[in-house]
């Protein structure tokens, strides 16, 4: 998830982060979409947050597996960042709370997968619902300004293929929403109690 | 969407909105998920927040056809929303900002439509990508505490067919995400310029 305008420096105010933090909150609704679960969170997601408001870009990196503290409010989300944002950042990983870390890098320094396995969110893109998702894929995604054409660039030399969610440009945090669906709806069902309707299905 | 510790009065932090407000976030965030688009805000919805966190129960409607103001992040939201609970609320409502208005009132004092048209979001529930959803239906939901055996009674009583969103459980704000999108995707295409994939087809 690429942050523009992200601060890179944890001098912004969470009385007000739109105003302050080069749109912090965006990433800390795009951390919701991709962890947040009714009971618990998802363990097997990832993300990068390229942060490029000011000097040397940084990422930071929150992994599923490890994650705790993770509240479903913005505020406190942007709390942690900025406890990532007050570490010194070279190139490796400086873990900050656990399941975050950050170090210095942009997008083109990631360890994105190869063809067909990578996939970069475009509101023009092909729908995903008729395409064939790799589960363990990486979806490349901008804020409110979008990828560089340099961006671009860099995930057409990687074979990224050009996904949309729907008919109308949503933030990323609901495109977010909109991927995790599909790929859980991939995966089947796995209501804990099961239901009325699944129930009958026999719920694996 | 029923709140049932939300507060009635405007007497919560916006330092701290899940500890102090009865968990106003969450509204914050649903109210997020039916409004906002990249470029503008949907002005075909309305919701109907129920708070319950406090003496007789308040009903704050939001009308996206009115609606100025709504910033994406949760403080924002929440700032609109203290305003509107500074009101005296009697059971005619009184407006608040443009599109946001306030009265006494719960679940079962809404003009909610009849059989066909509403929509109970419970995990369990038949999956709506499948059923044939009204575009101009109600759909209720619940917040981490979901509605209550009186709630569902009423519900019930309404004909109201019970939906889900997919294989896992969601909190509200996330569901509200994938009803937006299936509906916009039954009502067709509409990306401004148009697009690749749907260049192809013709855009319909």
């Amino acid at each position: 998830m690429v942050g523009n305008l992200a601060t890179t420096t944890p001098d912004f105010s969470l009385e007000d982060l739109p105003g302050t933090s080069g749109r912090i909150d965006i990433l800390c609704r795009c951390i919701n979409s991709a962890f947040v679960l009714s009971h618990g969170i998802r363990r097997d997601v990832q993300i990068y947050l390229i942060l490029r408001g000011g000097g040397a870009p940084k990422t930071v990196r929150l992994q599923g597996r490890d994650l705790r503290h993770l509240n479903p409010d913005e505020r406190t989300t942007a709390a942690l960042l900025k406890k990532a944002l007050a570490l010194e950042a070279d190139f490796a990983w400086t873990k900050s709370t656990p399941g975050i870390s950050v170090r210095a890098g942009d997008l083109a320094d990631l360890p994105i997968r190869a063809e067909g396995r990578t996939y970069y969110l475009r509101e023009d893109g092909s729908d995903h619902r008729g395409l064939p998702l790799a589960g363990d894929g990486t979806f490349v995604l901008g804020d409110h300004i979008g990828l560089s054409e340099e961006d671009e660039a860099f995930l057409a030399g990687l074979g990224a293929e050009i996904v949309s969610v729907g008919p109308k440009s949503l933030h990323a945090d609901h495109c977010i929403v909109l991927l995790n669906n599909e790929l859980d709806r991939r995966e089947g069902p796995s209501h804990p109690a099961g239901g009325r309707e699944r129930a009958t299905k026999g719920d694996e």
